[in-house]
């Protein structure tokens, strides 16, 4: 009993990104000034942002093109594989047909280079010296320095700095690929200095490095700053992960039933999903599309929707999105890609339109699902990724109680080599639940802008 | 400027193995008893490994049938990519073009499952439910494990106790695999017992670990002997490596001047090599081959070619390879898979009869190369592989300085994910060289026995 691989050729890396504001039936609420509270245009922007990206933002067009060098880049992993789990689906006992497209082989080992890629190839173009970004358990700031390291960029990076002390593996690659890299809250900015002003024992929080990556960037005429995920530009660069899946199920001559991603920001789950959305928003096909989520940071399931800033500090816009609110700051649990207030606007709207389904696990059941699939598949998947690991579980548990062969795909949007004491703690029987913080949300929420 | 993605399709993964023995010139000298000292034959093997590999070992065929449940495997992530390093290539400024073969695309992140499914396959088939091994710094151990995984047998890993100690991350992926790990020397085995009645303060040894494991096999009906490396049947096993790589320069119309493998064992030096050295002992090429050692720990370099054990328990066979002395235990440098007082027979041989180079680096020089690496092609290298690194890298500049536009190719053995705290210490400067430690190599080699 085998895996079985479904692997393109790399002329088939897609040539243009899906941008899934073509084919929303109502358009996305425009994102607002922090000052003013009114609509912002591209100008507003450009101070952190290049003008190609921030064009991106705002396109409704269907294709965005692809960039050769940004292609030739991403050949160096891409197309990604997708696997049929057939071991698993054997450990299970389900009649379902369990598929994963693979995001783990990219040199930094997650999705994030996805978006790395194009972000410091277009910043390149326009002239920057360097970028400023955020990073929580650490995925995206390699992405970033990595991209930065091919593309003759400066990279700093701002790291949480809980995960600054309990992750300084992934601050070491970080750092191997010759970026610097500052525990957040950080006295290099005046947001930094006033967390710390606060509470100098501050464990920070992506808020937090977020309001100081953008402080940092806008107060250096030769940088920009970078984001990971929520904005509209880069959840289309992660849609190469799902254009490509299409592809593979036309190999195997299949198609999807249920779709499932794990969801902090929404960049894994709408680069697999949102090819396929838009299949069914143009009438063309029915799937089920589930988000998964960690029960301690619960946006999509017990959030609001609404106004919110995406940073602590209050210094990003306003955008409409699923919050729990941006003072909220999420317990400690190991899967810090989704340790997030928000949802990115995109994925916050299309629940809103109810074109998906979102659920919660807590971190016990998430790893429990990780182990399973380790000793069936081999690969050990990151913290995040072991919520959609979950998800598809559940779903093929379904299936096999139904009795119903459906096809279950879920994006493995990362390896866990980087996480391992989050598995050697599950096996110490020592790692936490983390129940749902309802009075810290409701306190944050009541805080919000009324801005509806 | 872009990394240069050589891949072939799943149904070019080989059909067999190439054994290296069907071209040698003068046969391997064979295996003595621990005890008598006579040539062993098949049967004094069968307490410990299954038959059929008892008979790949002495096997003189040319080609031995990889069985289809184990290509099975195999493809969920072979064949394994060949990359031209265009980007590492313009660091340099060489006129050289520059080929890796990346084994760290495997689930375990290395190239040891090439040998550990089959190992797995073949030991299920004989009705065996357990298997022991040993691990240094835990390639081996996690590449078992998963193996035994796959095929529903029971694994049980001694784990040299430093590296259990100070590597707890591959420690954790082995028991994400279901498998159980045991710090060596231990008290569940009389070679254990022996070294820590000794030394209770022992931090172990590969020798020791060895010992250790084949103790704990021969006394279990139920269990055989698994070893990483080292063996004949081993590194044919890895010879899928060079036979895929042979396709892929037929695809990038070139063909390697220069093929450089870090030794330890000798298994993933022996699985990229020893095809293209088919080629030469059958005078259709004329490749030159170079085996990068740890100058401390370098059998190769200034090992004496004479029968050894393999372990420091003096429970293996004796065999004829370049050693350090089976009781030398080597410092404590962050390549653990390269920490062993011995060579690989075949590849003991090959250099006695003038078929390839070797050459030894220090830890520092390797780790420069590997960030080197890091930061021109993103992947961050296992410390083993950075030996392989460095050499290529002096191959590189050589052929800047000489004018030559050679082809250079080496092989990336595995990721250096679960070894980032090497990375660190690098990054803080405080990295040890290691000198070449004479005088216990001197006295380890005093100790041998006359069999010339």
């Amino acid at each position: 009993m085998s895996t079985v691989k479904y692997y393109l050729p790399e002329d088939r890396i897609p040539k243009a990104w899906y941008n899934i504001q073509a084919d929303l039936p109502k358009p996305l609420a425009p994102p607002l000034h922090p000052g003013t509270h009114q609509p912002i245009g591209p100008d507003d922007l450009a101070p952190i942002f290049p003008m190609a990206l921030i064009m991106q933002e705002v396109s409704t067009e269907r294709e965005i093109e692809i960039p050769t060098p940004v292609r030739d880049v991403y050949r160096q992993w891409r197309p990604s594989p997708l696997f049929r789990a057939r071991r698993l689906e054997k450990a299970l006992d389900t009649p379902a047909r369990i598929y994963y497209k693979y995001e783990g082989v990219s040199p930094a080992g997650s999705h994030k280079p996805n978006t790395s890629v194009p972000q410091a190839y277009y910043n390149k173009q326009e002239g920057v010296k360097r970028l400023t970004t955020e990073t929580g358990a650490g995925q995206w700031g390699s992405a970033l320095s990595m991209a930065c390291a091919f593309f003759g960029l400066e990279c700093k990076v701002f790291m949480v700095k809980v995960s600054y002390q309990q992750k300084p593996y992934r601050r070491g690659l970080i750092e191997a690929y010759g970026a610097e890299v500052i525990a957040s809250p950080s006295t290099e900015t005046q947001a930094g200095r006033a967390i710390l002003a606060e509470n100098p024992n501050s464990t920070g929080s992506l808020g937090i490095a977020i309001s100081e990556a953008v402080e940092a960037a806008a107060q250096d005429p030769e940088a920009k700053y970078s984001l990971g995920s929520v904005l509209n530009h880069v959840l289309m660069h992660q849609t190469v992960i799902g254009l490509e899946t299409m592809e593979q199920f036309t190999m195997a001559d299949d198609y999807p039933d249920v779709i499932v991603g794990c969801t902090g920001g929404g960049s894994n789950f709408a680069g697999l999903a949102f090819p396929f959305i838009g299949c069914n928003l143009r009438g063309e096909a029915n799937v089920r599309i589930v988000a998964v989520e960690p029960s301690a940071c619960p946006s999509l399931t017990k959030g609001r929707f609404t106004y919110d800033f995406g940073d602590t500090g209050h210094l990003t816009p306003l955008v409409k999105m699923h919050t729990l609110g941006s003072t909220f700051v999420p317990p400690g649990f190991h899967a810090g890609g989704l340790r997030y207030h928000g949802m990115g606007p995109l994925v916050s709207h299309l629940l809103d339109l109810g074109q998906i389904e979102a659920t919660a696990y807590d971190q016990l059941e998430t790893f429990a699902a990780g182990v399973q699939f380790t000793q069936a598949e081999g690969i050990i998947p990151a913290p995040e990724a072991n919520h959609a690991v979950a998800g598809a579980i559940k779903e093929a548990l379904r299936c096999k109680e139904e009795g119903k062969s459906e096809a279950i795909l879920f994006n493995l949007s990362g390896h866990g080599h980087f996480d391992m004491q989050a598995y050697i703690d599950y096996h110490a029987g020592v790692l936490e639940a983390y129940e749902y913080p309802e009075e810290e949300v409701a306190m944050a929420l009541a805080g919000l802008p009324s801005l509806g």
